[in-house]
């Protein structure tokens, strides 16, 4: 029983976007699961961004930023006022989504749904560089 | 130590709906956690569900199906337009709806109040059927 | 290999509000993780609280409290009609928040990021005194 860990770190540009993480798990394990079970979380240690389990493509992911900018729209409502302007919004995110998410893996493989992929939900544009923590816990 | 696993499958039929799932965990600890202590992780392989913990009855459920369809509507506003109208709402689920929860347990229960239930929320009309994965990691 | 597990209580007040957790969860590791790694699950047995990983203070807490608030009013719209005046609000608060984060724990400390708080997000004013639940499943 062990756990393993790899901080990775991604480039996430000037705009908003989704940045799939699912083959950086699927390395990751490949290298410490050893074909076993266990638990591995997922953790972006950032206070702007989080971690969603999305179909990426066919549209999707425009339809998300847009329901997210919908919802926590980047104009002057915030009282939060440093970095670019409406960038209050970026700290309201972790109210709807999490900075982590567990998921189970079995035989080494993660249990992913034919249409789920892993990825780092960003929407703060003063900020190009994302770390991302994976955490495998070993059954 | 070491991790259990099962997948059950779910009815969830034709109209969106909140699906109980805390008796299923029960009996599936009660089948491998023998009384000890680990985490509990809940995850629907699907990209058009989630699982929340909610109260259930009592208006609740309809309430929250009310509130997700105000915030994220079957409309005609979606770039992904496969399968029935508006189904691209249920592709941005998973912005306001993790696939996963994890719980901690405690001599073979699981730490839910009294009020929480553990249910899988799904809206996609398309999709009559849904696998649920139920992880045990023992301490 | 064990787990760990503590309960706390928190003091929330009458009024909706965020109540900072992540002391409380650094002085459980300190008595438990004995520097070592492995995944720390925060959880609130409450069917109407959730917890929210974020940066405390510059405007943010109240930011988030007035975007929940619009997201989902405490107004006359809800079937619960149990409790205070749009207290059905509160029950589709997990909706949105999910009553359980699960962050990796390295050499004893968690991975937070700078700007990162957890914190307990409560907007029931109907009930003063919430539990939380602290698990660490050590590797």
């Amino acid at each position: 029983m062990a756990m393993h860990q790899r901080e990775i770190e991604i480039e996430t540009g000037s705009s908003p976007g989704l940045a799939d993480l699912t083959r950086a798990c699927a390395e990751f394990l490949a290298d410490v699961a050893d074909a076993g079970d266990g638990l591995l979380t997922v953790f972006v240690p950032h206070a702007t961004a989080g971690v969603v389990v999305v179909e990426l493509g066919a549209g999707s992911d425009d339809d998300l930023l847009d329901a997210l900018e919908r919802l926590l729209p980047h104009d002057e409502r915030w009282r939060h006022r440093h970095g670019s302007p409406g960038h209050g919004a970026d700290h309201v995110l972790p109210l709807l989504v999490s900075p982590s998410v567990t998921i189970p893996v079995v035989a080494g493989a993660m249990t992913l749904g034919t249409w789920q992929s892993i990825a780092l939900l960003d929407t703060n544009a003063d900020n190009r560089r994302r770390r991302v923590q994976l955490a495998f816990l070993a059954g």
